[in-house]
């Protein structure tokens, strides 16, 4: 009765090819029938079974709840190979998020044939949008990278920290501080600059610790919170750094005070560094950690009423399952419990492992509380004192056949990534897409010229290049 | 415009509180605002990597597009753990699905106190609607069994024969006669009964071959098509059986006669067996076999303009990935083309491995043109001349390393399976659910009254039980 009220109200009192048909259809390409701001979350390596195995966990190991955050919000799935490969890497996928358009492993923000194209980010900025990169792994690293820079292969970690200064955004939270400094400072850069200071010059308020990061309070922020990567959200309490739901509360609370709205693109990086390690504990608590941060991303949708959140993954990491064959029979069940009790990521232990004088059996009971290891794991822990990769290879199957959770490779799958979506405009991402779509979707909703800003930015560097 | 129009017809000539409100939001609670017809398909065992596998194999091998039907028509996906186990088996899944309950793994229709729940099905044919039972498999297996049958253990397939045609069915149509068969028939049956007999004085037109299959013209109507599961759709030309989206053609063209409504379960079956033997030729061409009868589904739900089509499997089965370690390393990328020139499931193949005389170099080339074996690989195969399950192992690992997809397990996994859902009411199918949700959400959409089901057949069966 409500709805027919105001439908005759707007009948009689505006033009009704206009505001009708948009309402009705959910149109969001009008100019102002979009979202106000845009978060995205990108859970790097983040498969399927890892959120069934994080849920399980919650549930039947902690007791909170049936369901993750991102269950309430989940509305299809990505595919997501590139275009030289059915398994992308996180370059590629990351630049089809950025800049709607498909390229080849190793690409940051380039297309097939190595030109610049213009990302989501630097198009929100170009239209007067505050704009955000937010990371647990190095800010140079491949997700992060794609959306600020222009490089022909993700290894080019110091150009892409130049690029990251030249896109400017207005919140950089991250690892990766030995990029920004000279090699004479301890860092890696051979060309003498101090990006850091730079930065500075350029007006930003750096934090380099994490009082410096709780005291940031505007913008421009940048905040390096570690030399490389920073720690798995395991081992975390052995540093000061922040967690990613911390970091996304800074980042939120910072862009939020811009009146025309923000992009910010926010990483869980590190689900697929422990991943690639097959280190079940280690991934685990980054999913989780996931998790909580996308509780405080829906919680600032639901009170901002004009923001769209949408998360995704980049692809799948370890052809990780729950269920595997132990010893040639197959065995249905998995069990949490196991990994509730290992206590590190698997390079702490690995160290242990590794190091002169410690007696393998003691390292596994004090890190895993497992006390019951065969004759053959003590012997292959054994073969493997002075052997990292080895080790962490025994240790990775010792937790994973207790567990019963299965790998098939320390590299990535090419299995289609869950997509979750909440706040205006989210009823548009169901179903199931290519990974290209996300970057064509934000850029609608945001209502973002794409191809002015590919113009842009080939102009400006083609300039800088003629420059140096 | 025209919407508008629409809206003010309605406001000045239909009470609006009922017909607008209804309208606008999709709502399907009300008595006559749900879908006549339910369609639910369930591919069994078929996971989230396994729908990709289908995909790039379509798109990258038979060059017919980038997406596969279901593709088109995602809404989320579907969390399976039973009460017992966080990896569930068909029966528990699809009992879940048949009655919103969740149960034990290896019930059938019956709760976790092993007493009979009404199911979807049998609540359908209570309101006057038209029902169906269809698959590859036995038609006693776990999943159809589920829909039909209150037995508390799967393997009660003599039981589940005559809970069949006490459920009856208007369309039954799969494998399994043997179940139906008297012993001194040939049957499995040790209690005398022909219940081929039984059904035709049920008034059941009985077809035991394609030709009567074809024929097949009104309802009610029973096909048994194999003595056991019917073949694999790779395997399926040695045979003149019908494919599945012969069957869902024959299926909807009967049900659909019926004026009021009517619901059919579909199961795409063998996945799963193909699966459980990892043999990833077998599963791919029954993946693609159930993406056609989705077609056939599909367009039938586009014309009727009445249907709510769900697809959903059970489960996960092999802990299949795309990509996987070769020799120690992690290798991107996994290819078609090899599983391509695979020309049987794995039955044919290792018959002809451990049959006398037979070269394996040989049958390996004549089956999948794989003619660079390895020495260690032909011993592996030489070892298992009278070993089926050794030389099953064997073969699946020669084509799997070159086509790079790994295997976990040789039973099922707990990943979430995905959602797909078209026509009537199927946008509340948007999200990830457990599997519950999905026997409560047909019974919501069609109006049926599960509870008062359960009460009748729990009467009916004490009084079986008593008069026996």
């Amino acid at each position: 009765m409500r709805l027919l009220t105001l439908l005759l109200v707007a009948f009689l009192f505006v033009p009704p090819s206009n505001a009708l048909d948009k309402d009705r259809q959910g149109d969001t390409t009008g100019d102002h029938h979009g979202p106000r701001n845009v978060i995205l979350f990108v859970p790097d390596g983040f498969g399927p079974a890892q959120g069934t195995m994080a849920r399980d966990y919650k549930r039947d190991y902690l007791g909170e709840g049936s369901a993750l955050v991102i269950d309430g919000i989940e509305v299809g799935s990505i595919r997501t190979h590139s275009t030289d490969n059915r398994v992308t890497d996180s370059a590629s996928s990351a630049t089809a998020y950025a800049t709607g358009v498909k390229t080849y492993n190793g690409a940051i923000g380039v297309d097939t044939e190595r030109r610049p194209i213009g990302t989501v980010l630097q198009a929100a900025k170009r239209r007067g949008m505050a704009t955000g990169v937010v990371t647990t792994t190095r800010i140079t690293h491949a997700t992060p990278a794609s959306f600020v820079a222009h490089v022909p292969q993700r290894s080019m970690e110091n150009e892409i920290a130049e690029h990251l200064l030249w896109t400017r955004p207005d919140v950089v939270i991250g690892g990766g501080t030995r990029f920004f400094v000279p090699d004479s400072e301890g860092g890696s850069r051979t060309d003498g600059r101090n990006l850091i200071e730079e930065a500075r010059n350029l007006g930003y308020t750096v934090a380099l610790d994490r009082s410096d990061f709780n005291a940031g309070s505007s913008m421009p922020f940048f905040a390096l919170l570690a030399d490389d990567h920073l720690a798995f959200e395991v081992d975390r309490h052995l540093t000061d750094e922040p967690s990613l739901a911390d970091m996304t509360r800074k980042a939120l609370e910072l862009l939020s005070q811009h009146e025309d709205g923000f992009f910010v693109m926010i990483e869980a990086g590190r689900i697929d560094h422990a991943a690639h390690g097959n280190d079940i504990a280690g991934m685990l608590h980054d999913v989780l950690a996931f998790d909580e941060a996308m509780r405080v991303a829906l919680e600032f949708v639901e009170e901002d009423g004009n923001t769209l959140l949408i998360s995704v993954a980049d692809h799948e990491t370890g052809g990780m399952t729950l269920g595997r064959n132990i010893d040639g029979r197959s065995h249905y069940g998995w069990y949490p419990e196991v990994v509730a009790r290992v206590k590190a990521s698997h390079g702490p232990i690995v160290a242990a492992l590794t190091a002169e004088g410690r007696d393998p059996v003691e390292v596994i009971d004090e890190f895993t509380t497992i006390d019951d290891l065969s004759d053959s794991e003590i012997e292959a822990l054994r073969a493997t004192i002075n052997d990292g990769r080895g080790a962490n290879g025994v240790l990775g199957e010792i937790i994973a056949r207790r567990a019963v959770v299965g790998w098939t490779t320390g590299g990535h799958t090419a299995v289609d990534v869950r997509l979750h979506a909440a706040g205006v405009g989210s009823e548009r991402l169901v179903g199931n897409h290519d990974n290209s779509f996300i970057g064509q979707i934000i850029a609608e909703m945001l209502n973002l010229d794409l191809e002015a800003v590919t113009k842009d930015i080939r102009s400006e560097l083609a300039a800088q290049a003629l420059a140096e």
